[in-house]
């Protein structure tokens, strides 16, 4: 069996979505004619893998998950959108008159971002940003961006690489899930196994799978606001108000702590 | 990483996707909260992975395409609904008063379509069931269970199976998908791939995953309507008629040819 091979999974993801939500671009199409809805497949290192319809990152505001509204309220000064996708809260800034600037990884998705109106972008990692003079009052990290962490091992270069993008008073404002409020024993296992290995519990391994193309394995980080507060210490952040209306996920706003 | 584990996949899908439709029975979730879409997963041999809403295993008559409709028309006498699944036609041919039997190998769809109402069951392959006594004047096989042929090695005995299930005059009624239609290079290559190494075009190597299940790696056939009637040489059955009103999906209708 050929393995799948190493790509631009979100980017290629994306751009269909893109087209069937639009009609722009070629669609994917099942037995080459009927229009097939796009999926994101995710694979755990459990064996676990689920898939989920795509759409939702082209989504509208008034489509939104409740906690995004609220997170844009939390939204000051410059914006970095850390994970922008295809731009659907950095557009809504943008409407807004906000000066907001879309990151991300992927050539694809920020391609989609741009077509889609989104003026000011840079496809590049955080770490690699952090060198480049540009300086933010809001780290926006939504669609459950708080993952971007990692765990222990990379949550404080990440931190540090915001901490260096950040102008006196920055935050940042990032959605988290709690993952231990669930009873299903294939996750409460996953979470026990990673504890014995030394891992935080909802430190997932995943990738990701779309057609022929797969990313490298990669950790993602569900955890609970103790946990948090925890890779928070010794680093320039601290925790100033975490918004729980909408459990198991949450809004956690962090402050510089200089 | 773990592999995934073999076990009933099919089965464990359509009780979820049941499960979501029906509010019967816990529903998957993600977050632990939130109803989760039960999406099929099915990997390709060249390392295509798509994902698809499992919903229309469950589709009510007015929700299904055309050709299923058709298809019904053309049952007479006794119905075997081979490869069943949750019963979606086999339902609709016992409401209309006709005697029909629902064949998977799957025990979680029986077990879905018994508790839908489905009153005739058989958990079996069409090998095994062709040792019992029952006989059948229509094998209807929907959902694109022309498949199930598989490829020239296994399409004699299973049409041989179906020969000595048969009461004289017996018929198949089986959709299948004519896969040339495709401009796609990912399927085109496939294709191409496939004839160089000996197996039609279509004969598609896949295998089914649900969360941390599989399926082994099985062949099923997308053919056009020539490498059919080429698999039909030699048996018990002829091609009688063909309707491509919806293509690249089409209705075979085979007869006993003594």
């Amino acid at each position: 069996m050929d393995q799948p091979a190493l790509g631009d999974v979100f980017g290629e993801m994306i751009r269909d979505a893109y087209a069937v939500r639009t009609g722009i671009g070629p669609r994917p199409l099942a037995g080459g004619r009927v229009p097939r809805p796009v999926i994101e497949i995710i694979e755990r290192d459990d064996g676990l893998i689920n898939g989920a319809p795509a759409d939702h990152y082209l989504a509208e505001p008034d489509e939104w998950q409740p906690h995004d509204v609220r997170a844009l309220r939390l939204c000051r000064g410059a914006v970095l959108d850390v994970g922008c996708g295809a731009g659907r809260t950095a557009l809504e800034l943008q409407r807004r008159g906000m000066a907001v600037t879309g990151l991300d990884t992927s050539p694809g998705a920020i391609e989609v971002a741009r077509r889609r109106g989104l003026r000011d972008t840079v496809t590049v990692t955080v770490d690699d940003y952090a060198r480049a003079p540009a300086r933010y009052d809001t780290f926006l990290l939504l669609g459950n961006n708080l993952g971007l962490l990692e765990g222990p091992g990379r949550a404080p270069a990440f931190l540090a690489a915001l901490a260096a993008l950040a102008r006196p008073g920055a935050r940042i404002v990032a959605q988290g899930t709690d993952p231990y409020g669930t009873t299903d024993p294939v996750h409460a296992d996953y979470h026990r196994r990673n504890r014995e290995r030394g891992r935080i519990g909802g430190q997932l391994r995943l990738r990701l799978r779309y057609r022929r193309l797969t990313t490298p394995w990669f950790d993602y980080l569900n955890c609970s606001v103790d946990e948090l507060e925890e890779l928070l210490r010794g680093t320039a952040w601290r925790l100033k108000s975490v918004d729980t209306q909408d459990r198991p996920y949450y809004l956690a706003v962090m402050e510089l702590t200089t």
